[in-house]
Order: C-alpha cells, then sequence, then structure tokens
C-alpha cells in the first residue's frame, strides 16, 4: 500500500506517544523504523510496531527512555538500557559513543538491560553521515545451529559497519547471520523449489536442499558454514558477554513473553575518520576504491556491481522524492491494530 | 616431516639474523611462524619464510624493524611500518594497541607501508593471552571477486577476533574472505571431485561446480556471496583506506616483484576486559556460553563442537608437550634453500 510519508510518520509517533513515550523518544523510533521501511528492509520497519506496542503494554518493555551508564571513561562505557526500547536505547548509546569519538577520536558503547534494536544499519549510517565509521552488532534469541550442532543454540545476531564515502552515498553493511530469513525458506517450499545447499540443516542436523525439512524440525545454517557461526560468536561475546547480558538461550529479544524484559546486548563503536588526515582525502579514497569495484569487468548477465548499502539508499531516495513510502498490507493493518490498542 | 621444536626454532632465528633483522625482530618473526606452524595452519607458517628472504634480498621489504606513529592519542594511533616486514609491523603495532588498552581500555592502531602480515590470529591471541579482547585484520593483492563481477576485485583479506576464557583455552577466529584457498580448488581437481556450490564462477562469472574452471579464468568467491564481499570491504576500508595503504589493485602482498614495497594497511583492536568488570566474572561467563554451545545436541555424525581456535590449540598442545611439530618436507626444503640464500 503507497502511504504518504508525513501520514506515516504522524501514525507512529502518535502511537509510541500514546503508549508511553516521550516525544523526542517516540521521534527516535519513528525516524528509525520509517527510514528502515524507506530502504526496503520492511522485516525490521514498521511491521515490528505492534509487537513493541504488546512488549510494553505487557510491561516487558518500558518507556521511561532513561539509560544509566554503569561504566564511563574517555573513549569507552557501559550502559543499562534498563528494559527500554530496544532502538531507543541503541539510538542513544550510539550517540554517545559518537560524542566520544569527537572528542578523543575514539568511541566504544557495550550495552546491556535493552531488547530488540530494529536495524543495525541505522545505528552505523549515524555515525557514516558524521563523517565517521560505525560499527554495531546485537546478540538475540537461539535462532540458528552451530557448526556440528542439530539444533538453534546462537542468536542470528546482527552485525552492520558503515563508511562515509564523497560522491558516493555512504556504505551500509548491514547482516544476520544465518544464509537467508525462515520467510525464504518458506516461500521456497510454496514455490516448489529446492533450496541451496548449506541453507538449512534438517532435524538429524544433516544438509538438506529439501524447504519442507525446516518445518519438520530442521534448523538454519549460519552463512559461510564455520565462518558465519564464528562471527555469530563474535557478536555475542562483544555485544553481552562484556557488557553482562543475557547469552544464548537466556536472551529472549522477542515475543517470547512479552512481560519480560529481554536483557538484549548491544557494541556500538565510531571513529572519527578526520583524526587520521584530511577528511577529503579519505572521502577521495572510498570513493576510489568503489569505483575500482563498480568499474570491474562483470559477470554475463550483471548490469551493475553494488557496494554494500547502495540498492537501499536509492530505494529511500525514491521514497523520499516521491513523498511516499510502499508498505506491505499486513503492516498496515497490524499498525492500526496497534494503534487501537493503545487507543487510538 | 617430524623437526625438534628447538631446532626448528633456531633456523629460523639464524635465518632472519643473517637477513639483517635484529635478534628480537628474528625473535619475533620465528615466535610468529613456529607458533602457526604448530597450530597446523601451515599455510601461513614457514612455507613463507623463503619468500620473506627474497623480498628482503630483492630491497622490497627492509630489515631495520623501525616503524613510525603518523598519528598518535591515548587511545589510536596510526603507524607506517616503512616497509619493514609485515609480521614484525603487526606484533609492534599490536603492542601498542595494547599498551593504550592498558592506560585507557581502548587501543586501535591502524598501519600503512607494512607487507604481508601472516597469520591473522597470532596478533589477536596476544591479547587474549594479556585478558584483552583483540581483533585484527589486514589487505592484500585483489584475489576474490566482488558479486556481479567476473575477475579479482578485492583482497581475500584476512580477518580475526579472539577472546580470553577460563577453563577453556582462548578463542580465536581467524579467517579469509573466500570460501576456500585456490590449493583446495586444485586438490579437488586432482581427485576428480565437484566443487560445492558458490566456491568459484568461471570466466564469465557465473556459478560452476567443476574445478577445472579455475585454471580457465575461473575466480574465488567470497564465502557467503555478497555477506562475505561486504566483509572483505570492511577489511579494505578499516585496514587500508584510513591508514592511507594501498587499496585493492594497488596492493601487492606478495611476491608479485619482490623489490618493491607492499604497502599492506592492517587495523588492529584490543580492549582490556578488566574494565567493564570482574575479569574472574568475564572469563566463568565465556566459559559459560562455550559450555552451552558444546554441550548442545550434535548432528548425526559429529563427536564434537567446536569453538573457534579450540582444535589449533589442541595441535599446538601436542607439539609443546612432544616437544616436535610436523613440517612439510617442501616446507622444510625451502628452509634451508632460504639459509643458502643468506650463506647460512
Amino acid at each position: 500500500m503507497r502511504i504518504n510519508i508525513d501520514e506515516a510518520r504522524e501514525l507512529s509517533k502518535s502511537i509510541f506517544i500514546k503508549a508511553g513515550l516521550t516525544q523526542s523518544d517516540a521521534q527516535i523510533i519513528t525516524d528509525v523504523l520509517l527510514e528502515t521501511e524507506m530502504r526496503g528492509v520492511f522485516t525490521h520497519g514498521f511491521l515490528r510496531l505492534e509487537w513493541y506496542i504488546d512488549c510494553i503494554l505487557s510491561g516487558g518493555i518500558r518507556t521511561d527512555g532513561e539509560i544509566e551508564a554503569v561504566y564511563d571513561s574517555p573513549s569507552w562505557a557501559s550502559v543499562d538500557g534498563k528494559d527500554n526500547l530496544g532502538i531507543v536505547v541503541a539510538y542513544k548509546a550510539m550517540q554517545l559513543a559518537m560524542e566520544k569519538a569527537r572528542e578523543t577520536g575514539v568511541g566504544i558503547v557495550n550495552v546491556r538491560g535493552s531488547h530488540h534494536f530494529g536495524a543495525a544499519g541505522y545505528y552505523t549510517s549515524m555515525c557514516a553521515e558524521n563523517g565517521m565509521v560505525g560499527m554495531s552488532m546485537s546478540n538475540g534469541d537461539v535462532l540458528i545451529a552451530a557448526t556440528g550442532s542439530r539444533v538453534r543454540t546462537i542468536g542470528n545476531n546482527p552485525f552492520s559497519y558503515a563508511f562515509p564515502a564523497g560522491k558516493y552515498k555512504k556504505i551500509v553493511y548491514d547482516i544476520a547471520m544465518s544464509h537467508t530469513s525462515d520467510r525464504k525458506i518458506v516461500q521456497f517450499a510454496k514455490e516448489g523449489k529446492s533450496l541451496p545447499e548449506g541453507w538449512i540443516i534438517n532435524k538429524d542436523g544433516c544438509p538438506t536442499t529439501d524447504p519442507l525439512d525446516y518445518e519438520r524440525g530442521g534448523t538454519l545454517m549460519p552463512f559461510g558454514g564455520y565462518k558465519g557461526y564464528g562471527l555469530a560468536m563474535m557478536v555475542e561475546t562483544l555485544a553481552a558477554t562484556l557488557s553482562g547480558a543475557a547469552m544464548t538461550r537466556d536472551v529472549h529479544a522477542w515475543n517470547k513473553n512479552p512481560a519480560e524484559g529481554g536483557n538484549v546486548g548491544h557494541f556500538f563503536m565510531a571513529l572519527d575518520v578526520s583524526r587520521l588526515g584530511d577528511p577529503d582525502s579519505y572521502r577521495a579514497r572510498v570513493d576510489g576504491m568503489i569505483d575500482e569495484i563498480k568499474g570491474s569487468e562483470k559477470a554475463v548477465g550483471v548490469n551493475e556491481i553494488y557496494y554494500p548499502g547502495e540498492i537501499e539508499a536509492a530505494k529511500m531516495q525514491k521514497c523520499l522524492s516521491e513523498g511516499f513510502v510502499e508498505i506491505a498490507d499486513e503492516t498496515v493493518a497490524s499498525m492500526h491494530s496497534a494503534a487501537k490498542k493503545v487507543g487510538l
């Protein structure tokens, strides 16, 4: 459904205000969800709004937006999100990392006591928009198998980095650790197609290309086998072990029980590139790298080689110039359901 | 060939001293190569020694071991390796990162003007041995295709992290960005076996499972498709763009021309975990995570679930307890050839 951007923004903001958020926190989460939606990452946009509201109404998520630094030093802090909305906590934590980077060149912020933080790429984009390199990650519910396991062992932990460029838009890389989402497995099953090798294992832990094996007790595999498994562990450790957040099976990032805090952990880093030299020269070097890669010989049938975030930036640009964003019907319905729940 | 560890150490050290390194720098590179060999990562161990010597003898690598900080601040520095041996430069850069982490909690060091730095995991291990989280990466010669490209576009950029644990040995993750090495492709071709999907593309940039297509102008693919491509770009940018090192096609990490400096770039980070709380409690949490993962239900046919670095640590332990290391015959021959070249 084609929705006017201002209307979508107003609806989201008024729902969160009615749910108890301050004006400015409602603005933060709305900006994050709207931008994510415009970038075409619909799985992390307004689709999640009703779930956040459910958690707020059940008491699992607090709305005062107050976070507490439990450790603070010029370049490194650790923050307790105190069961607030993950997106609000993450935004404020990355703001803190950027403040530190402005002062000292480097800002790192660990977080515990948070919740699902949405699109990891939003926070790194904040850095790139401010001439900084950004890194962000979060742990989450166990969802993917460790190499050698037959069950869900570790979170499908999101990881993002971003770099400012010059003539090009910022580079924004934003991934989860599975080869693909469970939605895509279901789609393959519907279409009666075989999966590529390595995407899932069956209930015995054996490789399978039959998408129906997923419903029969199969599990998503990390991308690239043990290499993806190891990256998921890096996120678990940087985001959760250091900060004192819940780990692996103890995490609940989602609606397992909306009335309970998730104690999700995050990790944010900001580096101010201007410390290492003239920022224009840095930007020219990033442009040069992108020129080189985009200009390389293309595979047969390929029209364009993209850098991370390029496609999403084009989608967002289109939305902004038209003033409209395409939101899935089920998502719009879910937003209206959330509005009703908060009494709008 | 089974070689006494002390003999291997003495041979390596005397070759590097004879090539012009100081006693302590010859000790550093020998320690790195020997430990890498004992961990079973033979591609980055003594196999490379003769190539390093060739570069030194041709003047492409300097031997005074002096590096220069071109930017320095309490938590962040950028260093010019001045065309010294990459391993010596990397070791000193990570030492500097760890000094900063001891003072401020965080230490980040960017490097330019370096050379092939061997096994990324050695430097992160240094952190873990000292109660720190470590991260290391380096760019390199273009070797893998970007998604959509049919040619070598970006380096097979190594990436490593390490975490200290308690009852378990440190977690050490050390990967390159390709699905597999070209050696393995050649092995599949010899054995007449098909490759798994996604490992290489043919000369037109199309997916292929025929290992012979590699010799016919094919290219290695990043692991996990665009996810691996994006990680290679992260390393390129953190390790090279920031520091002013050569990028993509301008890098030469290897023996393209042994007489020329490589201007390779690296990135190192050290975080002192004791800043965020009691280190024993941190170690217990890492052990708990590993217990959880290793104790999860195993796939059929799997005897053990490993964490990153566990297998390599066991191999090294075996070498140390026996006093011997297994070195490939061709590697031993190459070490003797290097010894002759320096006049030993």
